[in-house]
Protein backbone atom coordinates (compact mmCIF):
# COMPACT_ATOMS: atom_id res chain seq x y z
CA UNK A 1 0.00 0.00 0.00
CA UNK A 2 1.41 3.24 -0.67
CA UNK A 3 1.81 5.73 1.87
CA UNK A 4 2.51 8.56 -0.17
CA UNK A 5 1.23 10.24 -3.85
CA UNK A 6 3.19 12.23 -6.73
CA UNK A 7 0.52 14.91 -6.76
CA UNK A 8 1.58 15.81 -10.89
CA UNK A 9 -0.55 12.65 -11.08
CA UNK A 10 -3.93 13.08 -11.06
CA UNK A 11 -5.96 11.16 -8.43
CA UNK A 12 -8.36 8.25 -10.03
CA UNK A 13 -11.48 7.10 -8.72
CA UNK A 14 -13.29 4.12 -10.50
CA UNK A 15 -16.97 3.68 -8.62
CA UNK A 16 -18.50 0.54 -9.86
CA UNK A 17 -22.72 0.41 -9.76
CA UNK A 18 -25.18 -1.03 -10.90
CA UNK A 19 -27.42 2.66 -10.54
CA UNK A 20 -24.91 4.92 -12.49
CA UNK A 21 -27.39 7.32 -13.23
CA UNK A 22 -27.31 8.22 -9.51
CA UNK A 23 -24.32 9.55 -9.35
CA UNK A 24 -24.86 11.74 -12.56
CA UNK A 25 -25.63 14.66 -10.55
CA UNK A 26 -23.22 14.85 -7.85
CA UNK A 27 -20.38 14.23 -9.90
CA UNK A 28 -21.48 16.70 -12.99
CA UNK A 29 -21.62 19.66 -10.59
CA UNK A 30 -19.64 21.35 -7.99
CA UNK A 31 -16.70 20.62 -7.11
CA UNK A 32 -16.44 17.60 -8.44
CA UNK A 33 -16.50 18.53 -11.97
CA UNK A 34 -14.48 21.51 -11.17
CA UNK A 35 -11.89 19.11 -10.23
CA UNK A 36 -12.04 17.20 -13.08
CA UNK A 37 -12.06 20.27 -15.52
CA UNK A 38 -8.92 21.58 -13.61
CA UNK A 39 -7.03 17.68 -13.85
CA UNK A 40 -6.75 17.30 -10.08
CA UNK A 41 -8.98 13.99 -9.90
CA UNK A 42 -10.62 11.87 -12.32
CA UNK A 43 -13.72 10.41 -11.49
CA UNK A 44 -15.32 7.10 -13.83
CA UNK A 45 -18.29 5.73 -12.96
CA UNK A 46 -18.45 2.21 -14.43
CA UNK A 47 -22.44 0.03 -14.98
CA UNK A 48 -21.56 -3.65 -13.17
CA UNK A 49 -23.96 -4.73 -15.85
CA UNK A 50 -21.73 -3.96 -18.61
CA UNK A 51 -18.91 -6.98 -17.07
CA UNK A 52 -21.96 -9.44 -16.13
CA UNK A 53 -21.55 -12.73 -17.75
CA UNK A 54 -25.25 -12.89 -17.64
CA UNK A 55 -27.17 -12.87 -20.64
CA UNK A 56 -29.74 -10.71 -19.28
CA UNK A 57 -26.89 -8.49 -17.60
CA UNK A 58 -28.00 -9.68 -14.49
CA UNK A 59 -25.88 -8.53 -11.33
CA UNK A 60 -27.63 -10.25 -8.61
CA UNK A 61 -29.15 -13.42 -7.30
CA UNK A 62 -31.43 -14.62 -4.35
CA UNK A 63 -29.37 -14.91 -1.33
CA UNK A 64 -28.79 -19.02 -0.14
CA UNK A 65 -30.31 -19.85 3.60
CA UNK A 66 -33.76 -18.14 2.58
CA UNK A 67 -33.21 -13.89 3.55
CA UNK A 68 -35.34 -11.68 2.07
CA UNK A 69 -33.70 -9.51 -0.47
CA UNK A 70 -31.32 -9.57 -3.24
CA UNK A 71 -27.35 -10.38 -3.35
CA UNK A 72 -24.67 -8.83 -4.99
CA UNK A 73 -23.01 -11.80 -7.38
CA UNK A 74 -19.28 -12.31 -7.28
CA UNK A 75 -18.63 -12.70 -11.05
CA UNK A 76 -19.22 -8.91 -12.76
CA UNK A 77 -17.43 -7.46 -9.73
CA UNK A 78 -14.29 -9.77 -10.17
CA UNK A 79 -14.47 -8.78 -14.11
CA UNK A 80 -14.76 -5.25 -13.14
CA UNK A 81 -11.89 -4.82 -10.81
CA UNK A 82 -9.95 -6.99 -12.83
CA UNK A 83 -10.05 -4.82 -16.01
CA UNK A 84 -9.78 -1.86 -14.08
CA UNK A 85 -6.11 -3.97 -12.36
CA UNK A 86 -5.14 -4.89 -15.71
CA UNK A 87 -4.74 -1.06 -16.74
CA UNK A 88 -3.02 0.17 -13.55
CA UNK A 89 -2.27 -0.05 -9.63
CA UNK A 90 -4.66 0.25 -6.73
CA UNK A 91 -3.72 1.70 -3.28
CA UNK A 92 -6.99 0.22 -2.19
CA UNK A 93 -10.70 -1.28 -3.03
CA UNK A 94 -13.14 0.14 -0.77
CA UNK A 95 -16.03 -1.23 -0.04
CA UNK A 96 -19.04 1.10 1.31
CA UNK A 97 -21.60 -0.64 4.01
CA UNK A 98 -22.86 -0.11 7.10
CA UNK A 99 -20.24 -2.59 8.90
CA UNK A 100 -17.44 -1.06 7.22
CA UNK A 101 -14.91 1.27 9.81
CA UNK A 102 -16.48 4.72 10.55
CA UNK A 103 -15.44 7.01 7.65
CA UNK A 104 -14.49 10.17 9.05
CA UNK A 105 -12.11 13.18 8.22
CA UNK A 106 -9.05 11.29 9.23
CA UNK A 107 -9.73 8.83 6.30
CA UNK A 108 -10.70 11.21 4.08
CA UNK A 109 -7.00 12.58 4.94
CA UNK A 110 -5.58 9.47 4.05
CA UNK A 111 -7.68 8.58 1.17
CA UNK A 112 -6.58 11.86 -1.10
CA UNK A 113 -2.97 11.01 -0.30
CA UNK A 114 -3.49 8.05 -2.51
CA UNK A 115 -3.30 7.77 -6.62
CA UNK A 116 -5.90 5.59 -7.65
CA UNK A 117 -8.86 3.98 -5.77
CA UNK A 118 -11.78 1.74 -6.78
CA UNK A 119 -15.33 2.13 -4.81
CA UNK A 120 -17.91 -0.15 -4.59
CA UNK A 121 -21.03 0.90 -4.15
CA UNK A 122 -23.37 -1.89 -2.44
CA UNK A 123 -27.05 -2.61 -2.90
CA UNK A 124 -30.20 -4.36 -2.08
CA UNK A 125 -29.06 -6.57 0.85
CA UNK A 126 -24.99 -6.45 0.18
CA UNK A 127 -22.28 -8.00 -2.01
CA UNK A 128 -21.49 -11.78 -2.01
CA UNK A 129 -19.20 -12.26 1.47
CA UNK A 130 -16.58 -13.94 -1.04
CA UNK A 131 -16.32 -10.07 -2.67
CA UNK A 132 -15.20 -8.89 0.90
CA UNK A 133 -13.37 -11.43 1.24
CA UNK A 134 -11.41 -11.62 -1.81
CA UNK A 135 -11.47 -8.37 -3.53
CA UNK A 136 -11.85 -5.41 -0.81
CA UNK A 137 -8.86 -3.73 0.67
CA UNK A 138 -11.27 -1.85 3.15
CA UNK A 139 -15.06 -1.27 3.74
CA UNK A 140 -16.06 2.05 4.81
CA UNK A 141 -19.43 3.39 6.44
CA UNK A 142 -20.03 7.04 6.25
CA UNK A 143 -22.61 6.58 9.34
CA UNK A 144 -24.58 4.37 11.52
CA UNK A 145 -27.77 4.35 9.53
CA UNK A 146 -28.86 2.13 6.32
CA UNK A 147 -29.38 3.47 2.80
CA UNK A 148 -30.68 2.06 -0.52
CA UNK A 149 -27.36 1.84 -1.85
CA UNK A 150 -24.47 2.21 -1.44
CA UNK A 151 -23.75 5.70 -4.67
CA UNK A 152 -24.62 8.49 -1.95
CA UNK A 153 -21.80 7.15 0.64
CA UNK A 154 -19.55 6.75 -2.34
CA UNK A 155 -20.49 9.97 -3.59
CA UNK A 156 -20.04 11.81 0.28
CA UNK A 157 -16.75 9.68 0.10
CA UNK A 158 -15.52 11.29 -3.50
CA UNK A 159 -16.67 14.95 -2.44
CA UNK A 160 -14.98 14.83 0.73
CA UNK A 161 -11.57 13.22 -0.55
CA UNK A 162 -11.58 15.75 -3.32
CA UNK A 163 -12.15 19.16 -1.79
CA UNK A 164 -8.67 17.98 0.10
CA UNK A 165 -6.91 17.67 -3.06
CA UNK A 166 -4.62 20.98 -3.95
CA UNK A 167 -6.37 23.26 -6.21
CA UNK A 168 -9.56 21.53 -6.18
CA UNK A 169 -11.21 24.41 -3.94
CA UNK A 170 -11.59 27.87 -5.46
CA UNK A 171 -10.77 29.63 -2.16
CA UNK A 172 -7.10 27.65 -1.46
CA UNK A 173 -7.15 28.91 2.75
CA UNK A 174 -11.06 27.55 2.94
CA UNK A 175 -10.33 24.00 3.48
CA UNK A 176 -7.83 24.75 6.46
CA UNK A 177 -10.45 26.11 8.58
CA UNK A 178 -12.99 23.63 8.20
CA UNK A 179 -14.63 21.73 11.44
CA UNK A 180 -12.57 19.27 12.56
CA UNK A 181 -9.31 19.33 10.84
CA UNK A 182 -8.13 21.22 13.77
CA UNK A 183 -10.07 18.68 16.16
CA UNK A 184 -12.33 21.70 16.99
CA UNK A 185 -15.75 22.82 15.17
CA UNK A 186 -16.35 26.24 13.63
CA UNK A 187 -17.13 29.45 15.43
CA UNK A 188 -20.06 30.84 14.47
CA UNK A 189 -20.33 32.94 11.23
CA UNK A 190 -22.32 35.87 10.18
CA UNK A 191 -22.52 38.15 7.43
CA UNK A 192 -24.63 41.20 6.22
CA UNK A 193 -26.69 42.65 7.58
CA UNK A 194 -25.55 43.19 11.06
CA UNK A 195 -29.42 43.23 12.21
CA UNK A 196 -31.94 41.64 10.35
CA UNK A 197 -35.25 41.04 11.88
CA UNK A 198 -33.91 42.48 15.13
CA UNK A 199 -31.64 40.09 15.54
CA UNK A 200 -27.92 41.39 15.90
CA UNK A 201 -24.48 40.36 14.73
CA UNK A 202 -22.32 40.37 18.07
CA UNK A 203 -20.40 43.44 17.85
CA UNK A 204 -16.60 42.55 18.46
CA UNK A 205 -16.88 40.65 14.64
CA UNK A 206 -17.56 44.29 13.45
CA UNK A 207 -15.03 46.24 14.66
CA UNK A 208 -11.54 46.15 13.22
CA UNK A 209 -9.68 44.80 16.35
CA UNK A 210 -8.24 41.45 14.85
CA UNK A 211 -6.76 40.34 18.23
CA UNK A 212 -10.18 40.68 19.43
CA UNK A 213 -11.90 38.78 16.59
CA UNK A 214 -9.21 36.26 17.04
CA UNK A 215 -9.83 35.53 20.81
CA UNK A 216 -13.43 35.50 20.13
CA UNK A 217 -13.31 32.87 16.85
CA UNK A 218 -11.52 30.87 19.41
CA UNK A 219 -13.21 31.14 22.32
CA UNK A 220 -16.66 30.23 20.80
CA UNK A 221 -15.40 27.54 18.89
CA UNK A 222 -13.66 25.46 22.12
CA UNK A 223 -17.13 26.78 23.80
CA UNK A 224 -19.19 25.38 20.55
CA UNK A 225 -17.38 22.05 20.73
CA UNK A 226 -17.83 21.55 24.44
CA UNK A 227 -21.63 22.29 24.34
CA UNK A 228 -22.25 20.23 21.36
CA UNK A 229 -19.38 17.59 20.82
CA UNK A 230 -17.25 17.33 24.17
CA UNK A 231 -16.06 13.67 22.72
CA UNK A 232 -14.15 15.41 20.42
CA UNK A 233 -12.15 17.48 23.09
CA UNK A 234 -11.63 14.32 24.96
CA UNK A 235 -10.25 12.97 21.89
CA UNK A 236 -7.70 16.21 21.91
CA UNK A 237 -7.12 15.19 25.89
CA UNK A 238 -6.04 11.84 25.14
CA UNK A 239 -3.88 12.82 22.32
CA UNK A 240 -1.84 15.02 24.06
CA UNK A 241 -1.50 12.99 27.42
CA UNK A 242 -0.58 9.93 24.89
CA UNK A 243 1.96 12.31 23.15
CA UNK A 244 3.51 13.90 26.46
CA UNK A 245 3.80 10.67 28.25
CA UNK B 1 -43.40 18.87 18.20
CA UNK B 2 -46.05 16.10 16.98
CA UNK B 3 -44.74 12.30 18.05
CA UNK B 4 -47.15 10.92 15.86
CA UNK B 5 -47.75 10.29 12.19
CA UNK B 6 -50.97 10.13 10.33
CA UNK B 7 -50.10 6.91 7.69
CA UNK B 8 -52.85 8.35 5.46
CA UNK B 9 -51.26 11.49 5.06
CA UNK B 10 -48.65 11.39 2.60
CA UNK B 11 -45.01 12.33 4.21
CA UNK B 12 -43.64 15.90 3.10
CA UNK B 13 -40.13 16.81 2.74
CA UNK B 14 -39.26 20.38 1.41
CA UNK B 15 -35.28 20.86 0.77
CA UNK B 16 -34.00 24.02 0.45
CA UNK B 17 -30.53 24.56 -1.40
CA UNK B 18 -28.71 26.68 -3.50
CA UNK B 19 -27.35 24.18 -5.50
CA UNK B 20 -30.90 22.17 -6.44
CA UNK B 21 -29.11 20.46 -9.48
CA UNK B 22 -27.41 18.52 -6.92
CA UNK B 23 -30.14 16.60 -6.11
CA UNK B 24 -31.97 16.03 -9.57
CA UNK B 25 -30.09 12.49 -9.84
CA UNK B 26 -30.69 11.07 -6.03
CA UNK B 27 -34.17 12.38 -6.13
CA UNK B 28 -35.00 11.48 -9.76
CA UNK B 29 -34.06 7.36 -9.52
CA UNK B 30 -34.84 4.39 -7.44
CA UNK B 31 -36.29 4.62 -4.17
CA UNK B 32 -37.45 8.23 -3.90
CA UNK B 33 -38.61 8.21 -6.96
CA UNK B 34 -40.56 5.02 -6.44
CA UNK B 35 -41.87 6.74 -3.19
CA UNK B 36 -42.93 9.47 -4.57
CA UNK B 37 -44.83 7.88 -7.50
CA UNK B 38 -46.36 5.83 -5.02
CA UNK B 39 -47.77 8.39 -2.89
CA UNK B 40 -45.45 7.37 -0.14
CA UNK B 41 -43.60 10.30 0.56
CA UNK B 42 -43.34 14.08 -1.22
CA UNK B 43 -40.10 15.43 -1.54
CA UNK B 44 -39.73 19.24 -3.22
CA UNK B 45 -36.65 20.92 -3.99
CA UNK B 46 -36.57 24.48 -3.55
CA UNK B 47 -33.66 27.06 -5.42
CA UNK B 48 -32.94 29.44 -2.49
CA UNK B 49 -32.13 31.88 -4.98
CA UNK B 50 -35.79 32.37 -5.70
CA UNK B 51 -36.29 33.89 -2.36
CA UNK B 52 -33.69 36.25 -2.54
CA UNK B 53 -34.09 39.94 -2.40
CA UNK B 54 -31.11 40.80 -3.96
CA UNK B 55 -31.13 42.05 -7.59
CA UNK B 56 -28.46 39.45 -8.74
CA UNK B 57 -30.61 36.97 -6.66
CA UNK B 58 -27.24 36.31 -4.36
CA UNK B 59 -27.83 33.99 -1.55
CA UNK B 60 -24.10 34.72 -0.10
CA UNK B 61 -22.42 37.49 1.32
CA UNK B 62 -18.92 37.88 2.85
CA UNK B 63 -18.32 37.13 6.59
CA UNK B 64 -17.69 39.64 9.27
CA UNK B 65 -14.53 39.05 10.82
CA UNK B 66 -12.56 38.95 8.09
CA UNK B 67 -12.99 34.73 7.71
CA UNK B 68 -12.07 32.85 4.71
CA UNK B 69 -15.08 31.64 2.99
CA UNK B 70 -18.94 32.79 2.31
CA UNK B 71 -21.47 32.75 4.39
CA UNK B 72 -25.31 32.15 3.39
CA UNK B 73 -27.47 35.13 3.77
CA UNK B 74 -30.69 35.23 6.63
CA UNK B 75 -33.01 36.93 4.47
CA UNK B 76 -33.36 34.26 1.28
CA UNK B 77 -33.75 31.37 4.08
CA UNK B 78 -36.18 33.24 5.84
CA UNK B 79 -38.21 33.93 2.77
CA UNK B 80 -38.28 30.53 2.11
CA UNK B 81 -39.38 28.96 4.80
CA UNK B 82 -42.01 31.58 5.70
CA UNK B 83 -43.62 30.66 2.19
CA UNK B 84 -43.47 27.13 3.08
CA UNK B 85 -44.97 27.43 6.19
CA UNK B 86 -47.81 29.64 5.10
CA UNK B 87 -49.08 26.46 3.59
CA UNK B 88 -48.86 23.80 6.36
CA UNK B 89 -47.63 23.07 9.72
CA UNK B 90 -43.91 21.59 9.47
CA UNK B 91 -42.41 19.53 12.27
CA UNK B 92 -39.02 20.19 12.25
CA UNK B 93 -36.59 22.70 10.56
CA UNK B 94 -33.30 20.81 10.02
CA UNK B 95 -29.68 22.27 9.18
CA UNK B 96 -27.07 20.18 8.16
CA UNK B 97 -23.79 21.05 9.55
CA UNK B 98 -20.60 19.08 10.85
CA UNK B 99 -21.80 20.35 14.36
CA UNK B 100 -25.37 19.00 14.32
CA UNK B 101 -25.91 15.96 16.84
CA UNK B 102 -25.08 12.76 14.86
CA UNK B 103 -27.55 11.15 12.32
CA UNK B 104 -28.11 7.63 13.60
CA UNK B 105 -30.94 4.94 12.61
CA UNK B 106 -32.82 6.07 15.74
CA UNK B 107 -33.24 9.79 14.43
CA UNK B 108 -34.54 8.31 10.88
CA UNK B 109 -36.85 6.53 12.99
CA UNK B 110 -37.98 9.21 14.67
CA UNK B 111 -38.21 11.35 11.71
CA UNK B 112 -40.38 9.04 9.52
CA UNK B 113 -42.51 9.57 11.96
CA UNK B 114 -42.96 13.11 11.17
CA UNK B 115 -45.78 14.81 8.50
CA UNK B 116 -43.62 17.60 7.36
CA UNK B 117 -40.08 18.50 7.75
CA UNK B 118 -37.88 21.36 6.08
CA UNK B 119 -34.23 20.30 5.41
CA UNK B 120 -31.69 23.31 4.76
CA UNK B 121 -28.83 22.42 2.89
CA UNK B 122 -25.75 24.51 4.36
CA UNK B 123 -23.03 25.67 1.40
CA UNK B 124 -19.60 27.40 1.74
CA UNK B 125 -18.32 28.55 4.85
CA UNK B 126 -22.19 27.78 6.62
CA UNK B 127 -25.51 29.64 7.09
CA UNK B 128 -25.38 33.50 9.23
CA UNK B 129 -25.68 31.84 12.84
CA UNK B 130 -28.63 33.71 13.22
CA UNK B 131 -30.50 31.70 11.02
CA UNK B 132 -29.56 28.42 13.29
CA UNK B 133 -30.36 30.37 17.14
CA UNK B 134 -33.81 31.56 14.93
CA UNK B 135 -35.12 29.53 12.34
CA UNK B 136 -33.78 25.93 12.44
CA UNK B 137 -35.67 23.49 15.21
CA UNK B 138 -32.98 20.87 14.73
CA UNK B 139 -29.50 19.91 13.28
CA UNK B 140 -27.92 16.93 12.15
CA UNK B 141 -24.67 15.95 11.24
CA UNK B 142 -24.45 12.70 8.65
CA UNK B 143 -20.56 12.50 9.94
CA UNK B 144 -17.39 13.66 11.83
CA UNK B 145 -15.75 14.85 7.70
CA UNK B 146 -16.66 18.09 6.09
CA UNK B 147 -18.51 18.44 2.39
CA UNK B 148 -18.90 20.85 0.09
CA UNK B 149 -22.26 21.33 0.95
CA UNK B 150 -25.37 19.91 2.77
CA UNK B 151 -26.76 18.85 -0.24
CA UNK B 152 -25.57 15.33 -0.20
CA UNK B 153 -26.37 15.26 3.70
CA UNK B 154 -29.82 16.06 2.67
CA UNK B 155 -29.90 13.16 0.08
CA UNK B 156 -28.76 10.81 2.58
CA UNK B 157 -31.04 11.63 5.18
CA UNK B 158 -34.42 11.16 3.01
CA UNK B 159 -33.02 8.22 1.61
CA UNK B 160 -32.76 6.81 5.16
CA UNK B 161 -36.11 8.15 6.05
CA UNK B 162 -38.12 7.82 3.19
CA UNK B 163 -37.30 3.61 2.84
CA UNK B 164 -38.77 3.09 6.33
CA UNK B 165 -42.39 4.21 5.28
CA UNK B 166 -44.55 1.72 5.01
CA UNK B 167 -44.88 1.04 1.43
CA UNK B 168 -41.82 2.28 0.14
CA UNK B 169 -39.42 -1.07 -0.10
CA UNK B 170 -40.31 -3.68 -2.81
CA UNK B 171 -39.41 -6.36 -0.40
CA UNK B 172 -41.75 -5.22 3.28
CA UNK B 173 -39.57 -7.64 5.17
CA UNK B 174 -36.73 -6.20 3.97
CA UNK B 175 -35.58 -3.52 6.34
CA UNK B 176 -36.29 -5.67 9.19
CA UNK B 177 -33.44 -7.23 8.90
CA UNK B 178 -31.35 -4.11 8.30
CA UNK B 179 -28.43 -3.87 10.04
CA UNK B 180 -28.60 -1.69 13.42
CA UNK B 181 -32.43 -2.08 14.01
CA UNK B 182 -31.92 -4.91 16.01
CA UNK B 183 -28.71 -3.22 17.13
CA UNK B 184 -26.62 -5.58 15.44
CA UNK B 185 -24.45 -5.93 12.12
CA UNK B 186 -26.34 -8.09 9.39
CA UNK B 187 -24.46 -11.56 9.03
CA UNK B 188 -22.35 -12.39 5.94
CA UNK B 189 -24.60 -12.76 2.67
CA UNK B 190 -23.84 -15.04 0.10
CA UNK B 191 -25.39 -16.38 -3.69
CA UNK B 192 -24.68 -18.51 -6.39
CA UNK B 193 -22.85 -19.59 -7.45
CA UNK B 194 -21.97 -21.91 -4.53
CA UNK B 195 -18.43 -21.65 -5.62
CA UNK B 196 -16.52 -18.96 -7.39
CA UNK B 197 -12.85 -19.12 -8.49
CA UNK B 198 -12.43 -21.51 -5.48
CA UNK B 199 -14.35 -19.92 -2.60
CA UNK B 200 -17.16 -21.45 -1.24
CA UNK B 201 -21.04 -20.71 0.01
CA UNK B 202 -20.35 -22.36 3.83
CA UNK B 203 -22.18 -25.84 3.86
CA UNK B 204 -24.74 -24.83 6.27
CA UNK B 205 -26.37 -22.25 4.01
CA UNK B 206 -26.97 -24.02 1.14
CA UNK B 207 -29.03 -27.24 3.63
CA UNK B 208 -32.56 -27.21 4.47
CA UNK B 209 -32.02 -26.62 7.80
CA UNK B 210 -34.12 -23.82 8.99
CA UNK B 211 -33.10 -23.64 12.30
CA UNK B 212 -29.16 -24.58 11.83
CA UNK B 213 -29.26 -21.83 9.36
CA UNK B 214 -31.17 -19.41 11.58
CA UNK B 215 -28.48 -20.13 14.66
CA UNK B 216 -25.48 -19.59 12.04
CA UNK B 217 -26.90 -16.38 11.13
CA UNK B 218 -27.54 -15.24 14.58
CA UNK B 219 -23.97 -16.53 15.74
CA UNK B 220 -22.33 -14.96 12.64
CA UNK B 221 -24.51 -11.54 13.38
CA UNK B 222 -23.09 -11.24 16.67
CA UNK B 223 -19.50 -12.22 15.72
CA UNK B 224 -19.43 -9.94 13.40
CA UNK B 225 -20.92 -7.18 15.38
CA UNK B 226 -18.02 -7.84 18.33
CA UNK B 227 -15.21 -8.03 15.98
CA UNK B 228 -16.03 -4.55 13.92
CA UNK B 229 -18.38 -2.67 15.89
CA UNK B 230 -18.26 -4.13 19.84
CA UNK B 231 -19.58 -0.59 20.76
CA UNK B 232 -23.08 -1.34 19.59
CA UNK B 233 -22.85 -4.43 21.92
CA UNK B 234 -21.41 -2.31 24.54
CA UNK B 235 -24.86 0.28 24.06
CA UNK B 236 -27.08 -2.26 24.15
CA UNK B 237 -25.59 -3.91 27.05
CA UNK B 238 -25.97 -0.61 28.84
CA UNK B 239 -29.63 -0.38 27.72
CA UNK B 240 -30.56 -3.87 29.33
CA UNK B 241 -28.68 -3.27 32.54
CA UNK B 242 -31.00 0.45 32.50
CA UNK B 243 -33.72 -1.35 31.67
CA UNK B 244 -33.68 -4.20 34.39
CA UNK B 245 -32.04 -1.87 36.77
Amino acid sequence: MKKSRNFAVKMRIDILTVMPELLDSPFGHSILKRAAMKGVAEICVHNLRDFSDDKHRRTDDYAFGGRAGMVMTVQPIDAAIAHLKAQRTYDEIIYTSPDGELFAQKAANRLSLLNNIIILCGHYKGVDQRVREHLITKEYSIGDYVLTGGELPAAVMVDCIVRLLPGAMSDETSALTDSFQDGLLSPPVYTRPAEYNGWKVPDILMGGNERQINEWNENAAYERTALLRPDLLEEQTLKNTSQSS
